[in-house]
């Protein structure tokens, strides 16, 4: 089958560019010792976990108990849950997830650990736990201050495997003059807190951190031995406005078609917040909801569920209804989950149709 | 089942003020003589559109050929088609399903009218079209200036059937002062409209128009005789926002657990953009994703895919990890897209589990 032949919108994923993000940051992570188990809420896609296996991760890492199940079906000899798991039913279906591959959660909270303790412990399980340490973003963890009382009580806790710590430096939005003086107070705070474990006695076997933005500059942080990217393996326009990456190395787009042009300067195509997510770009970055390939000067100015607003700009920008217009969206992992299906191009050809069998699994 | 027993996140629709919701705008329909044809993008449940029918709506209304396909399974008389469609294959699949029901569609181009004109005659079928107008929203319809021109070019074209006009007054928000003068211009723009069209001896049959904020105004609207209404079947924070229902009309809430308190003053519950969208509210209303049920004063500051941010106000807010917090969305139409199943619940009892069995329909 042929691009062309394609109903739209699409989600087309270039296999080459894919296939170079995902060595790039595998020898990366191989360069400077660091354990490799990216998050597979970006693609959510088996095969996609499995070539990642492939090429060098030693797990993966999910966000849902439904994500876990079907990640299951990459054959990963190791799965982190990186979102406490709360209720009983949930916890039941992940003690099942347990007895098939190794599993480890990073939570923040007794209540939490204690429901994961009790589930593990009717299984006949023993199941790994993070502690999950807010280093900025303010989010989830536990204030650093807290962290040796939080692992200790951990420790305590039956069928648990105390593991080591993770955190989400999610606040560091941009690799600039300001950034990096926040990755070299990150690993000030991460040795702190290291020490603060060794000397009460506590070893921390994973530290488990990094964000898209500092990807590369995960060496900088010392003592963090694990790294969970996902938006790595395609990238997205916020990615491009991070720094962290350029055009050239976004996988993913959205073709559309053009559907109207009756307003002077402007073209809809058949895409709008259904297809793209309705995220917009960082704050300060020019409102676009995607990069027009197509038309690198146009601006993506508005969007309904199934209309997106292209505002012309520049000279020869001239599409009829019927023009198939690519664009590369803010945020592929909300974008991705959008989709059913998804086409792995190379060229002008598709040569791969992938379902996307994680998209959704809200439990 | 219970709703006590449900994992999170999960969407909840209340059975009963769903019931009103339908039942008062079928009267309302009836009471001025405006035909009905809901718009079923916000639902995407053949069972509800089934309901819409029985309680006198005179058809659905649909954005796919996806859409399409699987609302058929409502048993519908009628649809339209509320969008231009666009290419070779797409066409096919909307002429199979015209063989099932007798299908229309509203577009603004010739490519596009003669696409639908050559696939209809190819298959042997008549297809109703609905020349778009754009009322002032700016973004699909020819200009009514054009509209005798575009209505006369429709009318030549083979397999085509002509039936009226179509139009969307997304710009009106919100109906206050400023909200009704515009409604009354444009019910003047439709009548002179009208006009023209019968002084080219051109006959509007239907004349489909209406928007949510605006949707019991439609009478107002002179010569305007259907209305295709979507959210109305639910109602959303957005639509309390524009003053076209309460709180106590939103039938769907979203059930969510609090997984994290370690930030004072705040809580994470288990959805954010993946559970939620990340539509924001109407411009110049407070940022909030949602309208906190079990605590009104609380903010719905922040999201991420899978997280939400709620900044507590007010005195007695006290939440710890496993309470569950019901949420009523901004845009529940971007919401249901984003669910597998959804609980129709009456008091603590779920009593309906419906698929979503249009979500993610995009081509």
């Amino acid at each position: 089958m042929r691009i062309a032949d394609l109903e739209t919108p699409a989600l087309l994923i270039d296999l080459d560019i894919m296939e170079r993000n995902l060595c790039r940051v595998a020898a990366y992570a191989r360069e400077h010792n660091l354990r490799l188990r990216p998050h597979t809420k970006t693609h959510k896609i088996p095969a996609l976990g499995k070539r990642q296996l492939e090429l060098g991760a030693a797990g993966l890492t999910v966000a849902k108990v439904g994500e876990a199940e079907v990640m299951l079906r990459s054959g990963t000899p190791d799965l982190l849950v990186a979102y406490p798991v709360i209720g009983e039913r949930k916890l039941k279906r992940l003690m099942e997830v347990a007895r098939e591959t190794q599993v480890t959660v990073a939570l923040d909270s007794m209540a939490a650990a204690e429901q994961l303790s009790g589930a593990a412990r009717e299984a006949g399980l023993e199941i790994g736990v993070l502690a999950e340490v807010d280093v900025g973003l303010g989010r989830v963890g536990v204030a650093p201050g807290e962290l040796v009382r939080f692992a200790l009580e951990l420790m305590r806790l039956p069928a648990l495997r105390f593991e080591g710590i993770a955190f989400y430096p999610g606040h560091i939005k941009r690799m600039d003059e300001a950034g990096l003086a926040t990755v070299m107070r990150l690993s000030a705070l991460v040795s702190a807190m290291l020490e603060e474990l060794r000397a009460a006695g506590i070893e921390a076997r994973i530290v488990s951190g990094g964000s898209t933005p500092a990807l590369f500059h995960s060496h900088l942080i010392a003592g963090m031995n694990e790294i969970r990217p996902g938006t790595y393996i395609f990238n997205d326009r916020n990615t491009v406005l991070s720094g962290a990456c350029t055009l050239a190395d976004c996988a993913a787009s959205i073709l559309t078609t053009v559907v109207s042009t009756t307003v002077p300067g402007q073209i809809i195509v058949d895409g709008g917040s259904k297809t793209f997510s309705s995220d917009p770009p960082p704050a300060g970055a020019e409102v676009s909801f995607g990069h027009v390939v197509d038309a690198p000067e146009a601006v993506f100015t508005k969007m309904n569920e199934e209309h997106g607003y292209i505002e012309l700009r520049g000279p020869n920008q001239r599409f009829k209804v019927g023009d198939r217009v690519r664009i590369i969206p803010n945020h592929i992992c909300a974008a991705m989950n959008l989709h059913e299906t998804v086409y792995g191009i190379r060229g002008g050809e598709v040569e791969q149709v992938w379902r996307v069998e994680g998209r959704g699994k809200l439990q």
